[in-house]
């Protein structure tokens, strides 16, 4: 393991474009969302995340990430908020899964943990303590989410792990993105 | 108290558009966001909210709001997605804060605890625990939260009580008022 600093973990994070399932289960790419990558980021800076990755195939696509995140991290943005330069150095954009988990593979001389959330239970199901118990021994997670109507089922079933659903009262579960990976790092990585 | 039923907990939710401060710390007035009442409705409902309030004094703000959570909750949207129809339901706007004590005083008979989150330690510090535990017992609590770049001082100061920050690893505190809600409801409110 090398060029770990005491102020990040070894978990990051994967937002994914492609493939992911639209309302009817058809598998698509979605478009990247601007505030997807700012709410996202910041949450990802808050609680210590080594690296934000985000994840689509599409030329133009990955150009735009590359323009949004430039203006915060080296273009004027940069200047006029020095808060959000620092939480947008975390994005990489790649073009595949595959792609990021080899990088996270060659970084820390191991194979990463993978881990989804799914809101019905499933056979590879692990809990917060589990996975938090990982981080704390500097073991290597990527958390992956899905955008649209969320991760391919292909995805959902090459994944190491599982993560429970977020619940309160009733059976509502319908969280935006942002607000899953803000409490999913929260209990994994707050502190209080 | 009437007019309770198991599917929602004492806790309400307040989005403030003014009083605000902006980066030099001037009073101002901020402009809703879309994704604002989206994702935090979406959080509300998700961990049984009562009502997520949107303050903004300002006319054309309030109808902008209407008009967004109505297409949702009886418009073309309703039939599109009834999940974002039974989020949406939950948002309420008013003219000031003083109009959303009163409203709660009046429907649970007595002034709801008056709640704010700090980066800094304040006087009038509540840890989590305690807060849950009012809910627990029913007594009305109501989360206030600014947008732009915070409340306003004498906001803060009016409140009866003020939340620990959300901390990770480091000083960076930079989170979204989405990121922010969500985590702070599954504090409070989620089931793990």
């Amino acid at each position: 393991m090398t060029g770990l600093t005491q102020h990040h973990s070894t978990l990051e994070v994967v937002l994914v474009h492609w493939p992911v399932v639209n309302k009817h289960g058809d598998i698509i790419g979605s478009a990247v969302t601007n505030l997807d990558i700012h709410d996202i980021a910041r949450a990802c800076k808050t609680f210590g995340v080594h690296r934000y990755w985000i994840v689509t195939p599409f030329d133009e696509q990955q150009k735009l990430v590359g323009e949004i995140t430039r203006h915060w991290t080296s273009g004027y943005g940069a200047k006029a908020n020095p808060d959000r330069q620092n939480a947008l150095e975390l994005v990489h954009v790649r073009t595949s899964i595959d792609e990021v988990v080899d990088e996270m593979q060659g970084y820390y001389g191991v194979n990463p943990q993978t881990i989804v959330t799914c809101a019905s239970p499933q056979a590879n199901m692990l809990g917060y303590d589990e996975v938090k118990k990982n981080i704390t021994e500097d073991r290597p997670v990527l958390l992956m989410f899905g955008t649209a109507w969320g991760l391919a089922p292909e995805m959902m079933h090459k994944a190491d792990a599982t993560l429970p659903p977020i619940r309160g009262e009733g059976e509502f579960n319908h969280l935006s993105v942002r607000s899953a990976v803000s409490i999913i790092l929260d209990r994994l990585l707050g502190k209080y």
